[in-house]
């Protein structure tokens, strides 16, 4: 019998192993940051959200693979108890890779059990809850794994594969979007995550907003005009986070000894290239940069309308950013950068979070973060959508984040 | 001749030094953490503003009092150049209170000149906001000295008089507003700072907002109620504050021999008076509360929109936040706590900084940061309005804040 | 031809290795804390103290197997240069366990090319030092490991075999020694360490030595007498210790849901075996112990006398101590724990450091660490000697430390 | 009656006072790091070993002067029970410096009453040990508040009074002693700390020691050799210590505009005086001075030894170490720096500290730091002796440390 739902369940549990591929059993058990995941803490996490908010619930005669996992993987889920230190996840040699591959193998077997008749709204909602939470560790799994290869003087690649250089970026335009009162949020019956509901009112002054992403040339120029050195650009928060770490460029950008500018990239080490968007720069680097092109960073409203109002393509992902081309119109929107946007992340009037721990998923981290908009390079397919709300604090590097001006 | 602008400087200058007379030379001299500031530099900072402002640019044969004065009480700056670090304030045993004394005078006479005519816009321009400036290091003088008195086993009074009890708090009840499409922001000629420009519109959704404060009594209960050991109501970053440093009240809260509890006040030691308002809350215990109570905090357009159209009056301070007695509608909105939104302290659309060093008044802090509305016991007559838009990081408790709820 | 350097080498290179086999290669790559090292590392630098320390200077034709390597995987000589941080060694996923056991080979196959002559005595004198090197690294990897292991809810077993309960310790006899004025440090033509030499004289004022190790049955007797929250019997370092980290037990010890003390080893966890003696003991636990039985510990210079005079026999170690059992005599001076000694380790009179970055070895380490005297189970076979001033800070708990009196 | 033990009490207590005239009463409430104390602390704090040491004990109808007194000003006294934190005691503005006067004139006054009659043994022996006690706070005061007023950019000098040149320093010569197996520790009945006793054998070996203490004008070499810049002169922590904190020179010289050295001294700043000893040196500054010009530090024993058996004199200290000039023989032995030995604080064989909270005054440190031998321009007339035990960690610059090299 035909079932969807377990289809996509399959492809999407499928899609996370293939990312681990490219890595030896080493490779997955590191963590370069607490902000950072090892890889098979990303499978296994992943495998407990099913086991625990899903099979816990529903299964019959339920009992867990492992009973020290429940804590061993739960990430921040207060509601459902313990949890092992998030900055010591790098220390879990055991249980091993190959006890985590069964994990995933055993949940996806009691998985494809609960889902072989027609699935009650409940359950499709569960799953497809799971569904949307592992895409948003693939995404993660690409970034936490780049940051920890570039903490190597080897610097290896994750795919050994050149990256071949983009065509000349066409000139920046201004698009002009005339706002008014305006519906955001999300609409109509497709699954999004809670934080875009309810739609709700939002009164948009015309702005106008950057035909496509800010390029590591214009960047450079930004540099070498000596945009770190000058307090005047930066936000007060910002200028100190330069000062005490004594910053130059963005987080992986770095000069060979000719003084050539080189960036670490998931394919390793690459020349500079001009064309590509910048990317794994922060809220503060961005805004810097905004204030010294006299432009500013959008509102997600901004961002949103501009996103719906325009059109935006959903762009075709690789592995790094690529450039913007020569097309007209609005580019870049999603597949290369997120979009640091100067909203801070809080609740859309009239906003509830789900009842028990699964509640957790998103209200509670509405403080002293960013919205970023979009989606990047990593994201996987069918993942993005214009009412869609990334967070980060200010001073995060390590994901594909880019520069969309407006003013 | 008469001159209203130097009569109303005189006024202000006046007022600040009274408010340091209950205070030793020893008192004024120390820092009891990096957010506060000793007395004496208050003094001596909100002089050096007049200084470097005005003096230098304005002033025929300029030279300063004393040329280590301009790092030594530059508080932010980088326009101005170095600065004597934050944290090492309460070292500056020299110069001496006389000195700073002697410094005021000196300046206020050079000022005295300068104003004997009639001033340009220019320079009115500057003297008001000078003027603003030092009635806002009023209020932190008299939050900054409790703080430092609150340090002592003594728990010594600012001004040893005791604190009447306040008669009993009318039940909450909520004010219903429609909202719609309305103009938020300063409007009319009056002073206001760069922050509350330009008035814009907003669409703000039907709403209701608590007729006054939350009291002690509320609070007390929602602290037996185990508010602060429930992970459920707090936003994440919250709990992680609330268990790292172990807290189970408000800061100025203390439980005596027999478990009864007390505040410390500007008055000393005082019974906890379940009649007025909590204050020294931080943003993370506002909000948990307003989970609890089955609420949230109004967004500053919902504030600013509330306090216009409900006609709320600007109520009497004293040295401690009143009880909000019976009378019926809107109260407390002014001249007892400041009032935590939910909104982030950001740039309204189209807002620019002044041009060189005073563009750093405020602009610079729009990142992390939450807005505060209405005024407080400790804020000068005459220094509050509707749009007035103050800021401090979500953790900060040393202010006389309090929680508005609304729903 | 026979070639017993070479033997020993090669003896003393396949322990090394045989000791990672219990390991995945995941358990392998990681570090629990900076103070210990990943396995893999440890393979790769006691590899590199050969290659840099002899092929460097001794093979002809001399080309690095790798190098990145010379940075890598150096310690701690600023003489050969750059460093990889030394809190960041977890972090290096690559090179891979397959290509440090390369490494492995490939440096073994040049020294043997290296050997196959007679060597002379300079380079007889290497490559000893660096047997005697990648000794006490097999200590150190079986200690890291441990704490590895440890850190995990799984509470994994390095060797997965059961502890034997030790028979009855005999009660604890003091044993008067003499003293005088006496020879120090290593004599004889055997190797020694430079921090041994050289050999001088010093007073020893009569003494009297327990015949055994501090039991954990003793050792629970001062925690149960509230050892660990009585201010006056610890040193103030050691208090201050104690209460940030609000510690009550060594390191190993906790206690099952019952409340039974278990002990975790290289065997996995335990039930806490009273006739074994206590071991993973900081100084400050020792001292405020000795403090607690009414003695001392003793000074280097009373074990190394009592060690010689009462002929101490070097007892066979295993992965964990062992208990004394009832012979007569001075027991357990070598194979079970290092003793922690009063003295500060510092010069001998007359002390010279090698030339050059092997200076590095001993000397630079000579202030606020404290030297410990005997050997431990985990110490390799032939490495112990009466003269052996091994050395940790203080606070050091994770090496088989114990408890030896004096009075 | 002629008392004299009241009479020398009287003339410590009135010395303490008038190191304290001076200062204004802002100077005497600021503490500069947790390391120091405001000079109102040392004012109460000598005052409450009398009032609870003596007077508790032994004063008829005893009543404290104030209660809080008593966990105000105890130091570090676990027996005597709480304390005010270390690092806050700058925070202290109650009680004023006219109630701590008040709170001394008091407890003088019942001393007094005390010490009328003829005092029995253990009273003399508590009120010697108090004014010994008071006389190492003298010496605290003075580089206390040194500290301080270095922390301020005015750079104000304790006495406005200019240092005169010092003569040029005769060049160092050694000085050849036997040793052999000799007595260390006080001897004779007059008073000594406990950490001085007990008087006991120790065999030292024939040794130089520099006949004067190593200049400015020497340790300026050091610098301009690259001495902080080498790693390897210095000691594993003490590169660390230079590294982290970017270190170039000793804690108070600085270059004027034009790169001239000076010295901030207790009489403001002055010209870097050549011949004047090196002063304010960390024990981990003096090592790698003593390597670099091929010596060592004495160990105490050697240093006690000399002094008695080359007869050293005690020379007359003022506010600042003076110049050796070209008399002949071992000078400065007493009067101008402490000099680091090599030798860790550890008690002597057969140490036994008092009972009780007194038993705290010593032993409790003996771990981690280094023993200081001589006396400073700082240290009371009369406190000064050649079994006198100072210590402090190797980190330790505030003090007037200086440089006697052996060898």
């Amino acid at each position: 019998m035909m079932n969807p739902l377990h289809d996509r369940y399959k492809a999407v549990r499928k899609h996370t192993l293939m990312l681990s591929e490219p890595l030896s059993d080493e490779d997955c058990g590191a963590q370069s940051m607490p902000d950072a995941s090892p890889i098979k803490w990303h499978l296994a996490h992943t495998t407990w959200f099913f086991e625990t908010f899903i099979l816990e619930r529903m299964e019959q005669g339920f009992a867990p693979f492992h009973p020290a996992f429940r804590i061993l993987f739960n990430s921040y889920y207060n509601g459902i108890g313990e949890k092992h230190p998030r900055a010591q996840r790098g220390l879990l040699t055991r249980p091993s890779m190959a006890e985590v591959r069964a994990y995933r193998a055993n949940v996806d077997a009691r998985m494809a059990r609960l889902l072989a008749g027609v699935p009650d709204a409940e359950l499709a909602a569960l799953v497809t809850l799971g569904m949307q939470h592992e895409q948003q560790h693939q995404e993660l799994m690409l970034t936490d794994v780049k940051h920890l290869l570039a903490q190597s003087l080897l610097r290896p690649a994750y795919l050994d594969v050149p990256l071949a250089p983009a065509a000349a970026a066409a000139p920046l335009e201004w698009l002009a979007l005339e706002g008014g009162l305006t519906g955001i949020g999300h609409r109509g019956d497709g699954f999004c995550f809670d934080n875009e509901l309810p739609r709700h009112k939002q009164y948009v002054a015309p702005f106008a907003l950057a035909s496509r992403l800010v390029t590591n040339g214009e960047y450079l120029a930004f540099i070498n005009a000596g945009g770190y050195a000058n307090a005047a650009l930066w936000l007060a928060e910002g200028w100190d986070w330069v000062r005490v770490q004594n910053l130059r460029a963005p987080i992986y950008w770095y000069q060979d000894e000719k003084g050539t500018w080189q960036e670490f990239t998931l394919h390793g080490g690459q020349p500079l290239d001009l064309n590509r968007p910048v990317t794994h720069i922060s809220l503060y680097e961005a805004d810097a940069y905004a204030h010294w092109a006299g432009a500013r960073l959008p509102t997600e409203a901004e961002w949103e309308y501009a996103a719906i109002h325009a059109q935006a393509a959903i762009e075709t992902g690789s592995l790094h950013p690529a450039g913007a081309g020569d097309a007209a119109g609005l580019r870049q929107m999603f597949g290369h950068c997120w979009q640091w946007t100067s909203s801070s992340y809080s609740p859309y009037p009239g906003f509830a979070a789900a009842e028990g721990a699964l509640g957790e998923y998103n209200g509670k981290f509405m403080l002293n973060q960013y919205v970023l908009r979009g989606s990047s390079s990593a994201t996987p397919e069918g993942h993005a959508r214009a009412s869609y709300r990334n967070f980060f604090p200010a001073s995060a590097r390590w994901q594909f984040t880019g520069i969309r001006l407006a003013r």
